[in-house]
């Protein structure tokens, strides 16, 4: 109530950003204010390219500037493979972790009943038609290892059934680094059930 | 490397915010291109406010949308006492925590060597014109409890020296709800020299 409004709308705004409380909202606030003009507009310049100019790639709905993404216009990616995931976010965490050379297929979510999240709603039947007119051989689903992520999974699975593709997901077991102990029940039972000989 | 620029520069810009890394700087940038361009526009719009109407108080330092901020504007607080602080989020500190009715100084920092800010650096010379203009009793250094606002309250005690003031410093001590065993050595020996009779 003690601050300008101008710099109280700014913490409004802040606030909407995913985990920032208001304390928070208020020290990128005040940091703002306190780096000057020259340091806000170029935050507003950075917000307005991406309002203008980052679109979803029209084949796979990762971000684009362009028509097409960065993956989908490059020659050196393998076509014939295709990774499908639930958010750009995801495909950031893959090229992170591994060699991974096919293209992607950003779903835009999961199946939810909760979140009233239909087939849809996210872009099933333009991954259908990608397998169907792309040549693609092998799908990927790596959708969450949850409930959500499953269902979706096997919608997914069945949306694709006669056509000529071989359909994966990741495997689920044990974490890298984790101790048995604290390990949840379900991820323990699945990763015995899916045991393999040494 | 795979993002389109515009959302590169955005998370470049926003990983300039204090504890944001390059993680955090990617969940606000999809966050913000997900929502979309509307939400885009208010965030720049409440930076563009910010960047053309706040600007500090002539007289105490604190954020203000015209000449003067709300608190030396305004005719309910007591003009007699003066709470001098280093930041103006440690005003919200003071004004969330109690009932102070009085007036702001912020300095702008503190004394430091290490950074090269001297006094002159700092509104000190505008809080000794204060005080001998208009009509202050009680001057409370609320810097912070370290080596460097020590100095900074030190010096400015001297600074006010013969002035009709009293120069008074919060008291330092064990804060409330510490357990002695995990509390710092120099906040227990000087809460003990300082202890009180019960």
């Amino acid at each position: 109530v003690f601050l300008p409004e101008a710099l109280q709308s700014l913490v409004i705004e802040l606030q909407k950003l995913p985990g920032v409380g208001e304390k928070t909202a208020l020290r990128f606030a005040f940091n703002l204010q306190q780096r000057g003009t020259e340091a806000l507009m170029a935050l507003v310049k950075a917000l307005m390219d991406v309002a203008e100019r980052v679109r979803p790639c029209s084949r796979c709905g990762f971000f684009a500037e362009g028509e097409l993404c960065r993956f989908c216009s490059s020659p050196e990616r393998d076509r014939t493979i295709l990774s499908v995931v639930e958010t750009p976010a995801d495909v950031l965490a893959i090229e992170r972790a591994m060699d991974f050379k096919g293209l992607y297929h950003v779903l835009g979510g999961v199946i939810s009943a909760l979140r009233r999240i239909g087939p849809e709603n996210l872009r099933v039947s333009e991954l259908v038609n990608r397998v169907k007119n792309e040549g693609i051989k092998e799908v990927i689903i790596i959708t969450s290892a949850s409930a959500e992520g499953e269902t979706t999974a096997l919608y997914i699975k069945k949306a694709l059934e006669g056509l000529d593709v071989k359909v994966t997901r990741p495997a689920t077991g044990i974490p890298m680094g984790s101790s048995i102990e604290f390990l949840d029940a379900l991820t323990l039972s699945r990763a015995l059930r899916a045991r393999i000989e040494l």
